[in-house]
């Protein structure tokens, strides 16, 4: 049986991946009138009064909803809200998995942004975090702002934050290796949707000043082709010198390449063309940009991939499980750049001096230290 | 300890009445790959290409969203979506521990009648039905009808329907006792809000042809201030004769009364006033219309409360659990009137002819027997 035929075979067993259970047993007339009426009017009185109790009295301080519009669902494009389900219940059974955390599917049956953001900011009352989850760009950025402007609960939009954040923390430990300093890297990165314009904000966040965002028409200048806002905005943090050129032109000389982009876009020629101690992160899924031998024969010294059947696998499970539950518990109202850079250096740290190989800079998902170590340092570094 | 006190107590050491658990367990990356990417893919194509199979592979079919907008929550009134969230959690484990039902509480932070109708159609990708809870009357009555209009999954008005049918449950066994034909029987309803309204709606269905509904101003006639649409439509089920008077006027004679009011505002002397074998639920809460023992001693032969501590209890409990298992597992379209009186019979049959009494009409809540016998009765009746 191939993957395709087990999933399937799999999810007709399952019938639904997640179940919601009762922490508050009913056997009684009694537990009856605590849990429901009359006596669950007390409660509702207390955040009546104060808000606040909300978070002592109900399960929103330690629930998620998974939000999309299945606009942009895995590689498969648009296929829908109720296409989208079965992607979204995995995303929960991760939360839940990985870091303890309620997490709910929300399928919405609308692709209007305006209505989107109506809808999520009116569901927000009963969760403590927002998950927006393959919402197309460029909507998914003005979606992700609009209601995070709205409300004081965590919204993380996690095809952009959360892959950001792991590659952030392979490239950390990568440059470990190398031993080259952030500051002096020339970075591009090839694929300009929502994970590559996140991906150019944390990295320059975290101190990368030299990057360069490539879309099919080449590297992203003034000069380009379908500027969209968030492309216009990134301008201000990459391609400083707002040079033009090709993929193949940006690559050349470069110290680490990121590509986000589409199967085969790179060619062993172009990674001969890359500094020394070449970084190469190829995370087209399923087929990387250029597959990682090829890569390796060409000079890269690094490799990832999206790719659970390679080495250094870009796994956003390393981080969002943790990052909400950290967010959660230390009831932060937003994700901020400062707690992303937090949760992908405690990622990078897990590996020791001693473990780091060119192999091995992302550590495996089923390290159980991983969600409660991003927990505590996105705990620690929440601001107001 | 009292039960407010309790009830406090309890909510802060369950800080959230429900958990969201996982049944696709992720131990390794295989486990990995099917429930999540890449496997996960296969079922969303499948749902891609026929939406139906989304009942096969997801969650949906054996999930019920309870939403509400937090504007006529419990006795509270208009207390809003965040204070909502206790009973809604409530309502969702009730679901679960009675009927086996996973339900997720959806508290929104609107009160506009356009808005939420339209956020209820956008969230039912995921759901297999819609609990509709706590939403003020008559907006409840336009958005259970417009939601239900556009979707083709179920939509319940519990505070309605479910009343309703237990109330019906009730009256059925209670007519076996005095040994009355609905036909024959005059029922006066006090109260003109979403319960008794919808109660109104389900005995004229069931057979009960001379109803007269009371509001605060007396009988609901042609000529009453303030007739809104859906007391407006009322007026062709009830009070034919269209005549006006107070509530005493409409209570002399009658052979049921139903009070779905306020405390107090039923005496012992329109008690008195009805005909020999008076049948009485006075169901406000927490103070019922008139106490029952007052109520028996004016000469009430049968009288139920929505008060636990009082026998002939009418808690929805006995109805919605059993209702949305039996729709979804029949995968009903909506839930019609046949279902609905079927679901009152069910629940009246499960009192035989030997445990009939006057102060046993409405079986117990923790009757194992009730859901499934419901769910059977409601699917076999189900309607295209």
């Amino acid at each position: 049986m191939n993957l395709d035929e087990l999933a399937i075979k799999q999810h007709l067993a399952w019938n639904g991946k997640l179940d919601i259970v009762a922490k508050a047993h009913v056997n009684t007339k009694e537990d009856l009138s605590i849990a429901y009426t009359p006596g669950v009017a007390a409660p509702c009185r207390e955040i009546a009064e104060n808000e606040e109790e909300v978070y002592r009295y109900t399960m929103k301080g330690n629930t998620v909803a998974v939000v999309t519009d299945g606009s942009a669902v895995l590689g498969l494009g648009n296929i829908g809200p109720k296409a989208a389900l079965p992607v979204m219940e995995g995303k929960c059974v991760l939360f839940r998995e990985f870091g303890g955390v309620n997490a709910f599917p929300i399928c919405l049956d609308t692709q209007d942004t305006d209505e989107l953001v109506k809808m999520i900011i009116a569901l927000a009352p009963g969760f403590g975090g927002i998950n927006l989850e393959d919402i197309a760009a460029p909507r998914c950025f003005e979606i992700e702002q609009r209601v995070q402007e709205a409300l004081d609960i965590p919204v993380f939009h996690d095809d952009q934050h959360g892959t950001a954040i792991v590659v952030l923390s392979g490239i950390l430990n990568a440059l470990r290796i190398v031993k080259k300093e952030r500051q002096s890297c020339s970075v591009v990165i090839n694929g300009a949707g929502s994970a590559g314009i996140a991906i150019a904000k944390l990295l320059y966040a975290s101190g990368f000043s030299n990057i360069t965002l490539c879309d099919r028409a080449g590297i992203v200048s003034s000069q380009s082709p379908r500027l969209n806002d968030a492309k216009r905005e990134i301008l201000r943090y990459t391609n400083l010198s707002d040079r033009s050129g090709s993929l193949a032109d940006a690559m050349q000389g470069a110290d680490i390449v990121i590509g986000v982009s589409s199967a085969g876009v790179i060619s062993p020629e172009m990674v001969s063309s890359m500094n020394d101690d070449a970084i190469l992160f190829a995370l087209a899924n399923p087929i990387p940009e250029i597959m990682p031998d090829l890569a390796k024969s060409a000079g890269a010294r690094i490799i990832g991939t999206g790719r659970s059947d390679f080495a250094n696998q870009v796994n956003n499970v390393l981080a969002f499980p943790g990052i909400f539950k950290g967010a959660l518990e230390g009831r932060a109202p937003r994700i901020t750049e400062r707690m992303k850079l937090a949760a992908a250096t405690a990622i990078a740290s897990l590996i020791s001096d001693e473990e780091l190989r060119e192999d091995y800079v992302i550590c495996e998902p089923f390290d159980p230290r991983i969600a409660p170590t991003v927990a505590e340092a996105v705990k620690a570094n929440i601001e107001e």
